[in-house]
């Protein structure tokens, strides 16, 4: 990272988005399936177009090394990276920025931070990889002092137990320094997300992040085995173990707990020797629903594919048809220890029992993954949040939202809320988007449905539009029996809807729990809870 | 259960327990094993044998149909399962009985009890199937007055939903009448342990009971969907999810939590097809390092066998010597979905690679499990705890700790705790008695190793010698790293290592939690959390 640069308005480094050749490529494609003719592109924002308060804190001569009010940190730190973000960041409306930001070297320096903190009375917003798609680390505006405690600096892999395969990691490393550092041992976290490049572990585990496997190990609880956790009331470390019983898992409490109840400075977590057998492929059904039922097969079998992401094939393409029939499955299998044909055939038989067909010929290729329609969908994927600032400067929103649902319910869910995304699309533009689905994690008693959205916005009333298309999902989701998010966390964007989706005694629980560890309310208000 | 009645002062149902010939034959096994020539049998108590302190409170009549002071029921009430409890009920001592017997009928009775309770200021103990092995449901000596909560009648399937693989179940429904209530749906809840007969679906859930899979799904929190929990405060359900990543899991907050924060009334759960392929043999290890290192690599293949249980040479046969070398793998694979030849070929490599062997004919027979070395362990395992009663009425203690381990600590973890209870047996008996290790469950980066004790004690003190054994094993395992419980619950017997194991701010933020729940501190108060 040394000498790369974080956009502090958009997605990723400087310099590493989308070339202009790239750009003009994309703008025709979402031309021609939205039958636009042309584009009022916005020019990117400068830190010198965007005017900030002054800070309201002065930072003492001690703590002067490691706490800037440099105006590009203010700015970089203002918002996540969800499109609404980015939007925000075109218009030049940035008026609540925190007013400082900590850049702790160590454990010390974040007990030096909060105890500061403390004494002026300053919220403070922890912060990872500032990847947050929920405004889960945006300064609330009735804040009287903000300041984010970014821990990019705590990103050290500090020990690597080869025995029991696990390792202690501190929270504030990103996910390719993580992988750097566990590589010559041959081990890897396998957490990969969209995000991965600018999110960091303790972000993973704060937000419930949901990773690479598609089953089994589906979110960063899965492979949590300890936590340290810096609190207002003190340092906690909870015990190093394989599994327990002894009361309510103490981890469990902390992983999600979205910054609300502490910083987490380290975690050993547990690793896997890196694949080496591997077998993929992508299956075609004839519509979404016969793809869902061969997955639901697949997931109760106890075969646990590593991918087996069902597609609507208008998303496995960039240049399918917004309407283009069908389903693409993206199936794989890997493993560090046993050749993997048993596992593929029997998963195989059960596609083929729903009609599924597939190119027999590319069956275990050298990486299959990165071949044909699932190979072209994934580079997209990898790549797409560097297009989010482009849609924002034309006014093209693009957004997604994602749930958890049981099988029994699952076409009733996703039907209505394809029905809401579609309807509510017209309502509020006159015009139609792409509202599509994918499986971005499966279950034995559900699928976590990802539905993505695009659609081009009346400049003047995007965010206003945005706005309105957004909250009509996200009540769509927890309507119809779901849960407002399967991996991208709360924070203050999801707040109504989980309101609705947890019990009111947890949410009471929590509170309490929160007062107990910090007790004057420091930590980033509004976020799961209110104060 | 129509006919059947428990016994009031032992494991299991009367009638049921072991016939004269089995214990005659067991008893001749313990003298032979510990070299003793006759026993001094104490007879068991009969109720008239035990007198309890008046009850001290009055049942009020609107609750007269379902709220209990007789004698028996009280003193069935009052004392767990473990050898001391049962060793108690020899010595008549029952000094702090419960004063009533609630039997809820439904939730809204559960509701009107905890009413009562609160009203006439009665600490309330939960209680399923009454199987706990560490005071969980014991009256505290200093309570003013207790009524126990007996959920048995609470014992329906209410919904199955196939499609989903998830049934919706009443909390006091003991283990066989869940399972023959899911019977004709052809699936299984598959959590089966020692106590499976006597104990109930909520019980499991408090106390984060282990079952049936050693790998995977090891406790019962991994199939849990959503639970209903009737807290002084009022009820709360939490929704039907497969996944989320919204905040803290709201279940993992009652899974554990023995009763002080809530009464668990329901509870939506993942079932799955009853398996119709199985494979299974014993492999034999030269020692149990070399076998712990054999289960290490199957642990970490992802294979997932259903049961991978290593014991020592020792406890894999009743009629053996306490020091007979080697180890014992009862090795199994099972599935509704497809043959396992490639699992079970892939897993006995890996043994081969350390040495171990098996006999090469049995492989795939019928119901293999329970035939040979590991078939003659099942049958005693199954049976066992119906002989608790003969050994304390003989002053022989027979007990077990359990805790949870890192590999790369196993072996020294291991070398300690097995030096601990031996230098123990001798140093507070003067005898040396049989203390052996077996994994139940196991995790990618950890055992969970299961130590058995048995040892002649002398009578007129047996119960402070107990104590001192026990407590000093129970020292040892948290002393050394591991957890005082993998899968038998806290209670109070395991609170003072408990207080040491996890951290401190976490039981301050639980205690919180609980002034949220049950402000006036009625549930379990001793229990996990001091008030």
């Amino acid at each position: 990272m040394t000498d790369r640069r974080k956009s502090f308005y958009a997605w990723g480094y400087e310099g590493e988005g989308a070339s202009d050749a790239e750009v003009k490529a994309f703008e025709a494609i979402v031309a021609r399936r939205f039958g636009l003719g042309s584009f009022d592109v916005t020019p990117p924002p400068t830190p010198a177009d965007i005017a900030l308060r002054a800070p309201r804190v002065t930072v003492p001569a001690s703590l002067a090394t490691i706490v800037s009010t440099d105006h590009r940190d203010r700015l970089e730190h203002s918002y996540g990276k969800n499109w609404y973000d980015v939007a925000r960041m075109f218009l030049r409306a940035v008026p609540s920025p925190p007013d400082a930001i900590a850049f702790p070297r160590d454990e010390a320096d974040v007990v030096r931070v909060l105890g500061w903190c403390d004494e002026i009375g300053a919220t403070v917003i922890p912060y990872g990889g500032g990847s947050s798609v929920v405004s889960g680390i945006e300064p609330p505006a009735d804040a009287a002092r903000v300041v984010t405690l970014d821990l990019r600096h705590l990103d050290r892999v500090l020990d690597v137990d080869r025995v029991s395969h696990a390792a202690r990691i501190q929270a504030g490393v990103y996910g390719p320094a993580l992988e750097a550092q566990l590589k010559p041992s041959g081990f890897t976290l396998r957490h990969y997300m969209q995000a991965y490049e600018c999110s960091s572990l303790g972000g993973w585990i704060a937000t419930r992040s949901g990773g690479h496997f598609v089953t089994l190990y589906t979110h960063i609880d899965d492979v949590v085995q300890s936590l340290r956790v810096v609190t207002p009331a003190g340092t906690l470390e909870t015990r190093r173990l394989p599994g327990s019983g002894a009361g309510p898992a103490p981890d469990r409490l902390f992983i999600g707990s979205e910054g609300i109840l502490g910083i987490i400075t380290e975690a050993w977590v547990r690793i896997r020797p890196k694949p080496v057998f591997r077998t993929a492929t992508s299956v075609r059904f004839k519509d979404y629903y016969t793809g869902a039922d061969a997955v639901r097969d697949i997931t109760q079998s106890g075969l646990y594919p590593a991918n087996c992401r069902l597609l609507e094939a208008s998303e496995a393409s960039p240049t399918a048809a917004i309407d283009e029939p069908g389903a693409v499955l993206v199936l794989a299998f890997e493993s560090a220890d046993h050749p993997l044909d048993a596992w593929m055939k029997r998963a195989l038989e059960i596609c083929e029992h729903h009609g599924g067909t597939w190119d027999r010929t590319a069956l275990g290729a050298a990486d299959p993954q990165r071949q044909g329609a699932a190979g072209e969908w994934r580079d997209k994927f990898i790549r797409m949040p560097y297009f989010i600032e482009h849609l924002a400067a034309r006014g093209v929103m693009a957004t997604t939202v994602e749930s958890a649902i049981t099988w029994d319910r699952f076409k009733d869910f996703h039907a209505k809320v394809i029905d809401t995304g579609r309807r509510v699309m017209r309502e509020v533009t006159g015009r139609d988007g792409s509202f599509t689905c994918r499986f971005t994690h499966l279950y034995p008693d559900g699928p976590a449905p990802y539905f993505s959205l695009q659609l081009p916005l009346d400049k003047p009333v995007m965010l206003r539009q945005y706005m309105e298309i957004k909250h009509a999902l996200l009540d769509a989701l927890v309507a119809n029996g779901g849960t407002v998010t399967h991996h991208h966390a709360v924070g203050r964007v999801h707040r109504p809807y989980y309101d609705r989706e947890r019990p009111e005694l947890f949410a009471a629980a929590l509170r309490a729990a929160k007062k107990a560890l910090d007790p004057r309310g420091l930590l980033n208000p509004g976020v799961l809870i209110d104060p």
